[in-house]
């Protein structure tokens, strides 16, 4: 295959659909920075399978070519007990700011964020930045938009954007012309917090601070568009029992691994639905019309509780969801619970009377469809509220806990009813 | 509620939690300007219901404050009849402009760029250029990365980063230090194929040009990242049967005429699947046990393959599903489904035999579940494939296919087998 004139996210695109031999082989063709762009454009479940193909000498040649944050990332992606010796490959002022990104948990800011930004002094002049700038041709090629003032304590005290530089007197120092009110946020802060704050206030950049308030990187939309995927790819997963990284060419050996288990959670919840059932075989023997009716209800009620939870999840991923908002929406979400039960309810009663001839079958599937879509909109908004009170993801599994919720309610209000019915209305 | 040092993002969190009169009245004490920038900031949600209770010529007082991006999307969230007097309350250059980018439909490039922007001529020197700039504060303030250059035909011909103008000699022309290589969007791309070329090469902005090739906007990582979440929000939405846009806090009433039609369509699939029970209704009759299994068919089948359906609609989401990778995903898939469905499928086997004390009904369980595993997972990957090549949106409605699928053929695999099964090897 010809990689030629191909942007690294290209080729990366390429190797990601080669099985991994091949994918290694071809990037042993680059010079080490191509094999660095390239590196830092797969995905998080190609490159460990790559990486560990490497040898140590060759992947520290690689990672010295890469910007410190994405030679952190690659580094976290090696079994423990390799990385010092390819942390041992890198020039020792390259090994210590690398060692410093590695501190920091990928999914917080610290691990988002790249320590390459311009520092300015508040005592310079706006001359000796602007030369200053001129010999920086790296740092300020991609489209700069802000540059950083710190004092002698490393704190931010403002920020100062290339239109400040060239337009204000050269003679000026950076401390008059600088913007004082700079937002940031703080290393520790989670990805999907500093994703929402982008969103929210139309940021290009932010800031890191570190717990003294010290600046140590910077977030751009450019990792926050990663973010935003991989937040939104995570929360659709997670939902449904996946890993919330698998991708659609994920080998199979991989996916299982993160599949079966979740299948067999939920498999352990049908059979708490299916037990529901069981206590009602005898009702059922006696009326097998019922049987028709189990997947009517439960189907009904899983899909109205997935409604309302996928609303709850994506406001709550958005950020805007506080306690008193989780209220107004359970409030909501009964009514309409309650109101589409109706609707819902009248219709099956009706096909229900009309299909299997008997009113009593038509009232009892009615009114259990009703009590169903309530009890869905409780869990879906329950659920993922519970989860997030227990500070576990509120997305995980929550998909199948709310169609429990909806299994075992509607086959219990259903075949519940139908039992007690049939006491005063014997069937045939 | 005092609304001061509030950044017009949080006032418009604000009024999205009153109801219309009240977020109507507070709009009312702001200046116009100030009315603009929060208005900017409404979801497309409470901001169409907000607008109709202003008077025409007090929404194009605010309108003029609107960037034109912004003003278009305003005007479009009219009712058709009113458009006209509203936009005849605009000043005529401003309203030429508006009325250009009414053309877009709102969910391409035209429909999200901005015409704000700064346009170099080739032939200026950097020295005019400098000076022009100096004069346009407005455009330059948010930190802007790049300025673009047409020639007479308004076609873009390169670009400059403010660094080039800014360090290259003064009395050199635009045409000598422009960058030539500029990737482009035309006007009519589509949104989720803009946030893709974002997200893939890390773009933070790019010019979008109209059929003719002449520059008429610019796409930034600001109107992207909005796009991300939209799009986002959407999919997740449209796979359970909702809109795409209902937000936690929507009012009932408009809820409910989202949801509603898609519970209707849900409870025709679901009746479909009852009808395959309603066919073994006599096989059911004789051995009551088996209702008792129908939702752990069911729901596990279900689980199954909206799992694969979620790794398939994020993935063609973020824009990286060829047809040949649908191949590759349908065999994996396969292969999943196979593999979990043995592994279900003996567990549920075993279960089964060990519940109820029959190995013909733990053999007829363990076999169905297998064969609704694979069910699963072509369904999975069939269902949007399908509606993609239908030019319909792959998400739509794609969790209730699927599970119809999977509702039917369990129920088909399980009760048919079952029946078979019972003229060899009668039950009792």
């Amino acid at each position: 295959m010809d990689f030629k004139n191909l942007h690294p996210a290209d080729v990366a695109d390429q190797l990601q659909r080669m099985p991994v031999e091949e994918a290694l082989a071809a990037l042993r063709q680059f010079s080490k920075a191509d094999a660095a762009a390239v590196l830092a454009e797969l995905d998080e479940e190609l490159r460990p399978r790559l990486i560990e193909g490497l040898s140590s000498p060759e992947l520290a040649g690689i990672i010295t070519q890469l910007d410190h944050d994405e030679a952190a990332d690659v580094v976290s992606e090696l079994p423990a007990e390799r990385r010092p010796e390819v942390m041992a490959g890198l020039p020792t002022e390259e090994k210590k700011q690398v060692d410093t990104l590695l501190v920091y948990p990928p999914d917080t800011a610290g691990g988002i964020m790249t320590d390459q930004f311009i520092q300015l002094d508040v005592d310079q002049t706006v001359e000796q930045c602007l030369q200053m700038l001129q010999g920086k041709a790296d740092e300020t090629e991609g489209g700069i938009s802000y540059l950083y003032v710190t004092n002698e304590a490393e704190r931010l005290v403002g920020i100062v954007s290339m239109r400040d530089l060239v337009f204000r007197g050269r003679q000026r120092t950076i401390g008059e012309v600088m913007n004082r009110e700079v937002k940031h946020v703080s290393v520790e802060d989670d990805q999907e917090k500093i994703a929402q704050l982008f969103e929210h206030y139309h940021y290009l950049a932010l800031p890191v601070l570190d717990r003294e308030g010290r600046l140590v990187g910077i977030v751009s939309a450019r990792q926050v568009m990663d973010v935003m995927q991989a937040e939104a790819t995570e929360d659709m997963q997670l939902m449904v029992g996946l890993s919330g990284e698998e991708r659609a060419l994920t080998p199979w050996q991989q996916s299982i691994k993160g599949r079966l288990p979740w299948l067999c959670i939920n498999l352990a919840t049908a059979f708490l639905a299916a037990a529901v059932v069981g206590v009602f075989e005898g009702t059922i023997a006696k009326w097998t019309a019922l049987a028709v009716f189990l997947p009517i209800v439960a189907g009904q009620g899983g899909n109205a509780g997935v409604q309302t939870l996928t609303v709850i999840i994506r406001e709550m991923a958005l950020g805007e969801m506080t306690i008193g908002d989780g209220r107004k929406a359970l409030i909501k979400e009964v009514i309409l619970g309650v109101l589409n039960g109706i609707a819902i309810g009248v219709l099956v009663g009706v096909i229900g009377w009309f299909w299997k001839g008997s009113v009593l079958l038509g009232v009892v599937v009615g009114v259990a469809m009703l009590l169903n879509m309530v009890a869905a909109a409780l869990s879906g908004v329950l659920v993922p509220y519970t989860l997030k009170a227990m500070r576990i993801d509120p997305a995980l599994a929550s998909s199948i806990m709310v169609t429990t919720v909806t299994d075992v309610a509607g086959f219990f209000f259903f075949l519940g009813l139908a039992a007690i019915a049939m006491q005063w209305w014997p069937i045939k």
